[in-house]
């Protein structure tokens, strides 16, 4: 197992960590004041700076890209709205391309408004993710296939475990891994299994961590700092490495009330100290 | 499949649903108002009203009483309250036996404080659960094993999956079975291997109704009224009853911000409603 105190050119950050006071222009800028190596940008920050420039200057600061947030959302009642989504997935895998990105990161999508139960919407997601996949194997994008905790599968993502994900990604074929975020899957008895798995077929893209809070306050926007909550991450990393990770350690976290809010220069200084002593 | 329209006597209101503005006489007295066959009440308002009281009420109104509400809470940081856990889960036992239950619902308890991860959770739950069923066993009470939601993993039960549930119940033998709560199981992918994999051990001891609200917005207190929500309680039922169920449908509803407003003559007419319509 990897001694993360010893390989800070591991940690990536995830923007939407600081993304409420930083641009990625910012962003780009606080990760080298804290030499942070790797970033996983989101696409409107992206664009909003330009694709070509956020591009240039991602290479000029010599940052990897190791995801880029995100494709999916193929779900939709009718076909016009999973026209849309596909035409828009199809920009995305182009815009990660153009970035430089490892994979294009995938939340496919919860269950159709109107729909009842997840039936539906796993037929869609395959069937969207099938398509989808000849147009990044052509440009050369892989596909981070992200299960989500079972929260989230109403109206974000009804894929909700890795097994699931590996079962997805075995019919799929070539082009899609997985992306293993401790907040969705540290619950789950199988998860060693399903990560063992997931590593001897070589489709672990992502290894995401930030921590589950006691009592999580909003089932969005409260997720925690690494050390903060009870997920055992050294656990869980020591398992994805088992399985012959050696990608980045990515910190994501969603936190309106309190990382959110404060100066992200103290936020980024203290993502490095967790990030080189918890997880 | 059954036709709930013409089984109104199939209707279980566990009272939780209403417990907000009655106590358990009232409950008992709704019931009978409503033609509601049977009930799951909790163990604070049976107390409140005192056990033989309660059991002669119960017996008194003609309701079955198909689950106890509580038991489990097993986990703890030390073995005081561990112990403290076993002698009040003994307790429960006792108290589904004098009130006639035909199973005693077990929450199993989440990662006790201190701790990270749930290995230690499910090692203390299996080994509580063990010990319980020996004096369970003895009184001629089932366990019912009921899998939560995997957002409770960490404060509430970390038997989050009806196939952990189910690979507990093949260890330990005799005297346990599980509780399908729709609420909990509806995102599974597996649910209906593991459901017929229950019906093929007769274990199904309780299927619970409500509905998953799309956007939900508390973790614990805003379930839907069946019908309301994403969950295709239908298919659901069908896969229960051809894995052999015959018992109650639990209509089990924590909504401190809708239906525990309002009056409680109007939930059960809705209640009874909606469970012939939409279930």
């Amino acid at each position: 197992m990897r001694d993360l105190a010893r390989h800070p050119e591991l940690l990536s950050l995830n923007c939407a960590t600081v993304r409420q006071r930083w641009n990625l222009q910012q962003i780009i800028e606080g990760c080298q004041r804290h030499g942070i190596r790797a970033i996983a940008p989101w696409r409107d920050q992206v664009q909003a700076m330009g694709l070509d420039a956020a591009a240039k200057a991602i290479r000029a600061a010599g940052l990897a890209v190791n995801g880029y947030c995100r494709g999916g959302m193929f779900t939709s009642p009718d076909a016009a709205g999973r026209r849309k989504a596909m035409d828009d997935n199809r920009r995305a895998v182009d815009e990660a391309a153009a970035i430089g990105a490892d994979c294009l990161i995938l939340v496919v999508g919860g269950v159709p408004a109107g729909s009842k139960g997840v039936a539906g919407a796993h037929a869609q997601v395959e069937d969207a993710i099938a398509r989808l996949l000849e147009h990044a194997r052509a440009g050369g994008v892989k596909l981070g296939l992200e299960p989500l905790h079972p929260m989230y599968a109403a109206d974000r993502a009804c894929v909700n475990t890795l097994r699931h994900a590996n079962e997805l990604c075995d019919r799929l074929g070539a082009g899609i891994g997985v992306a293993v975020d401790v907040y969705h899957c540290w619950w789950d008895p199988t998860l060693e299994a399903e990560i063992a798995r997931a590593g001897r077929a070589g489709r672990i893209l992502g290894f995401h961590v930030c921590d589950w809070l006691v009592p999580t306050a909003d089932m969005l926007l409260d997720r925690g700092m690494m050390g903060d909550g009870v997920i055992d991450i050294p656990l869980i990393r020591g398992w994805v490495e088992a399985a012959g990770y050696e990608g980045f350690v990515e910190a994501e976290i969603f936190s309106a009330n309190n990382w959110w809010k404060r100066d992200p220069e103290e936020v980024l200084a203290v993502v490095k100290q967790r990030y080189a002593t918890v997880c």
